[in-house]
């Protein structure tokens, strides 16, 4: 019987002083219960979403500095950490300095073990190729096979000797390489314990898959299996990831027998008996991590730290009695004390009196902090001072003047909105303003550059209009207990309300239908095979059933919506010229985006602001379709 | 003798079809030319910057069937062109179907040869490794050596048979990794030509580094050499790269015997003497790009590329009176048509008679359309509705009022300027407007997010404070060959002029001093092994002269501007925390960068919004310095 400690802190990246600290007090604890082992996940001491930091020597040098204290600290114990491992006397591929991601094992105050991550993830937001130097390019660079590089780690304890299979996060998931660190360590004899430390950013279902996957690796070597992730956020700039923990351990029959609870710094303890099989501890069932309950759950948490990161802890909210700003104000409302909340309602002459009162209904719900500060002054200042100030051709001399339409004086608002009055709001309010865009708007640019698109967090921009939906029903429901979020704001036509042509009261609102375009967009932006109008034109061909069960909308929408091919082509080529043009500029300049989903706008959905392109694929089976209406 | 067509393309990324097409006429003028061989760069076909577009199975059908139109014109002449290989049957490291970097060689209207890229870069702007199947990993994979993968392509031109060496861009920079790919392919019997097709952007002085490196390769393997480079613009939506061409060919004795005009798509032809040592073609000297005429130069091909791509032919710039607004005019005049240029000077009641004068007399000089909109007016109200408007805590009903500080206030003018005004007279105009923040401003964010950080390009935001000097020097001794910026402009102390502390007539300006600053950043930034206060703080330690020579700043300057220890620490550490801490948080919404240097801002320096760090050997040189003043 092991007693095992997991030590599932909460690393904060770029911090190693903060993080050795933590760590030293949970050996300590760990020590004064007697644990023979504690494990800290990946990266523990540097953190692992730092950009380009690994390019500074002197932060290496840092991190080197304080995983030796982490060594000097194994008195009486043994402690498993992940670190970066500086090899000063070679060179990546870079020609920078070389690193390894690497999982240490020191006992007795000596590293008696260093094993290096054979498989860099180099998709989504991952960029391990770029800093780290493989152990599958150590194998190539010296000619050996891997076998002679991934090798066990033997520890002994109370006299018994245990071979550690010690790999790193995306060592564990190999279904698309061609490599299998596990299959490769077992090549050596058995092993007693496989640990996979990771720092494995939370994904909407992610851990049911990866329970299938470790489950297995458990049951089909024998071997039991502790996954040991961190907690707290890290991010790449434009893309803010949470990290639920959720640390497993699965016996030799690959059941569940222990987890932390996800979203919270632990060190759990574990009696695990590693030699003894038949003594098996009873599985266990873990919650699932793919429903509205992990959206609300990865939202506050991240909002929270995040706030916590960039030492904010006053905000102001643009409530404009819609969906999306009511969402955003319960949601900032259940983390933040209510005070701390400034929320402001901005009308101009295009608000109904509807929205208006659902706002003022909202604020007075939440007991936040409220205003009205109207647009319609300054609004029509600008558009005559726009309009009514002549531009001269120093060339000739001629004066002219500009014309100031009503598309541009819609944008005129939005900018007023946040960009005059919320950011000048923040600023004396001693705090940032919210980004309330969702992933659907956010996909097409349906929103105002230094507008309703500017904030310190777009929060809500992993979600596509139905999840905020089900959002705001959750936070009514589950959260609060009761109707905070008015009835009348979820019932409500979305608008932005910035023309009389997007009058709620006249039933007229978004262009984007979100109960198709949600999914159209989806298939675009999240399918696994990124879905463009050939795809989408292609299924359509073969039946509107089809491409509906394709894009997992509602059964005979697409008849409902369009009646000829030629307003579905209309449709589709507008918002995918959108998708591909005038959003990604947007996008450029969009405020960070907090990570739910598979695949997040920012450093995860990488992006070119390049000409809008149609396959010649498509163009044929468009102009089939045309000819044969 | 073989007669060589050069296609130095430009290559439109993500637009196969305009690619193919002008291949296909570029081909058949070669033919008429009766040319042996053409060559194309490196993803003539597809382009190479396309973010995650490779994830779409509909493009990649697509580029596979232009290469095939590309091969099947192949007829008399061989063509060398650069497109992705996608491998159905495989997948990559991420689990999708498997894509290369690779050369075709095709000869009467069949393919002969496919060369895989074996090195592939993963720095800077660089994400080959995300994409793209390197022959690295397809050797380990197939646990063979690399040259069995590697080879010469054999092809028979007049009844000759020539061996080429086809190797595509990052291959012949191999100095940092273990494999060279040359050395590989000339293992296998002597080679003809070496040909290296690339798509390699522009950095300052680069090709000066690339006809050293790539003459010593020809001169080593005694084989003439070709470079075929790309031109046109690519981006990874927060950087845009130009791509210079500047295709060179080199002789077996490594001397530069012809190359194509930089910034300048063209169809060269060359009559080599590939078999015959001795006929040497006599050598040719290069341009040096490494001087402002190549920043001008990138800047201006630059700026008019991207105003194409993105569709867009005028612009609006608001107009201070300071230099970098007025470069940023000049520059634009230099490409646009006055018409096409709206220049706007927004005075407030802190900007001086003498930079108002200043900015009519460059608009005068570049005979632009010209416009005074002041923002006092909007600005006091703005002010006033924010601290006039009462704020209602709902919980108890108090209220209370928010205040406007001076520094709120200057915000508040910088954003008035740009999202109410600027961005509101761009759409009115029809046209887009710019962003006039430097790199050092870009570095440590002076400058207000929504403000003048915003724009739909910052075309001089990879320039240092003291490149936009040079620049504007430029501009009026060599384009305009007359003072369009009046030398006021240039002797002028800078400043942002958002408060009479700022006042440039009582000679107070900006707190970042740009004669060390400037140096300081670019030495965070830029240098190789970035420094950090640890680096900066040791050379200090060891002398003034020691850290004036390692920044490359003036001698003797340090002591001029800091009386101790103390005063030095204070202004290095107020820096490095806005470097690292609210200038990420800004230059993540900031606009595209048009890239100059060898590291620019946004997808090539990456960086997370983290907390500002010092490492422990900085506090204890610090704690050193100070305790011995």
């Amino acid at each position: 019987m092991l007693k095992i400690a997991l030590g599932q802190m909460e690393v904060l990246p770029g911090r190693p002083d903060i993080n050795t600290d933590k760590m030293l007090s949970m050996i300590q604890h760990a020590r004064n219960e007697r644990a023979d082992l504690i494990i800290f996940p990946e990266m523990a001491i540097p953190g692992y979403l730092l950009g380009d930091t690994w390019e500074q020597p002197s932060f290496l040098r840092d991190c080197e500095a304080f995983g030796q204290q982490i060594i000097a600290a194994s008195r009486d114990i043994c402690v498993i950490f992940g670190n970066v491992a500086v090899d000063w006397d070679r060179h990546g591929d870079d020609g920078r300095v070389r690193k390894h991601n690497a999982c240490f094992v020191a006992q007795a105050g000596r590293l008696i073990g260093t094993c290096i991550k054979t498989l860099q993830p180099n998709y989504r937001e991952f960029d391990d190729t770029r800093h780290f130097f493989s152990l599958r390019k150590l194998a190539l660079e010296r000619n050996q096979n891997i076998d002679s590089l991934l090798t066990p780690v033997t520890v002994t304890i109370r006299n018994d000797k245990y071979r550690l299979g010690c790999i790193i996060c995306e060592d564990g998931w190999n279904d698309d390489y061609n490599i299998d660190p596990i299959a490769i360590l077992r090549t050596q004899g058995p092993l007693d314990l496989i640990i996979n430390i990771s720092s494995s950013p939370f994904t909407l279902g992610k851990n049911n898959k990866r329970n299938r996957v470790f489950s297995k690796q458990a049951q089909e070597t024998g071997v039991p299996l502790i996954y040991l992730n961190t907690t707290g956020i890290q991010n790449n700039g434009k893309t803010v990831y949470t990290f639920d923990g959720f640390s497993t351990v699965y016996n030799r029959l690959g059941e569940i027998i222990a987890y932390c609870p996800p979203f919270t710094e632990t060190l759990d303890y574990l009696d695990l008996p590693v030699k003894a099989a038949g003594q098996d501890l009873a599985p266990t069932s873990v919650p699932d991590d793919s429903t509205i309950d992990s959206i609300y759950l990865t939202l506050s948490y991240g909002i929270k730290k995040f706030l916590q990161s960039i030492g904010m802890n006053k905000v102001v909210i643009g409530l404009s009695g819609g969906i999306d700003s009511a969402v955003s104000a319960a949601l900032f409302a259940s983390i933040l004390h209510p005070e701390n909340i400034l929320l402001v309602n901005m009308p101009s002459k295009f608000n109904s009196q509807t929205t208006r009162d659902l706002a003022a209904q909202l604020a007075q719900n939440l007991g936040c902090l409220y205003t009205v500060m109207p647009i319609e002054q300054s609004v029509e200042y600008t558009a005559s001072q726009i309009a009514g100030t002549p531009i001269t051709n120093l060339a000739n001399g001629r004066q002219c003047n500009l014309l100031v339409s009503s598309f541009v004086l819609e944008n005129i608002q939005a900018r007023d909105r946040s960009s005059r009055l919320l950011a000048g709001i923040a600023a004396a309010f001693g705090g940032g303003f919210t980004c309330n865009a969702n992933k659907s708007e956010l996909t097409v640019g349906y929103s105002t550059l230094y507008g309703d698109q500017a904030g310190f967090l777009a929060a809500l921009a992993d979600l596509w209009k139905y999840q905020v939906y089900q959002l705001a029903n959750y936070l009514n429901d589950k959260v609060y207990g009761r109707e905070v979020i008015p009835q009348a704001i979820i019932d409500l036509m979305p608008s932005a309300e910035l023309s009389y042509d997007q009058s709620v009261d006249q039933g007229k609102g978004d262009p984007i239908i979100y109960a198709y375009h949600d999914y159209l967009f989806r298939a675009f932006m999240e399918h696994w095979n990124r879905a463009t109008p050939e795809d989408i034109l292609n299924w359509y061909s073969q039946g509107t059933a089809v491409l509906e069960q394709k894009l997992g909308c509602q059964d005979g929408l697409i008849n409902k919506l369009f009646s000829s091919p030629r307003e579905f082509i209309e449709d589709l080529e507008r918002w995918w010229r959108l998708y591909t043009g005038m959003a990604v500029a947007k996008r450029i300049q969009a405020p960070p985006v907090l990570a739910v989903s598979r695949r997040v706008y920012g450093f995860d959905h990488r992006e070119a602001q390049n000409r809008v392109y149609f396959t010649q694929e498509y163009l044929r089976i468009k102009d089939r379709l045309l000819s044969t209406m």
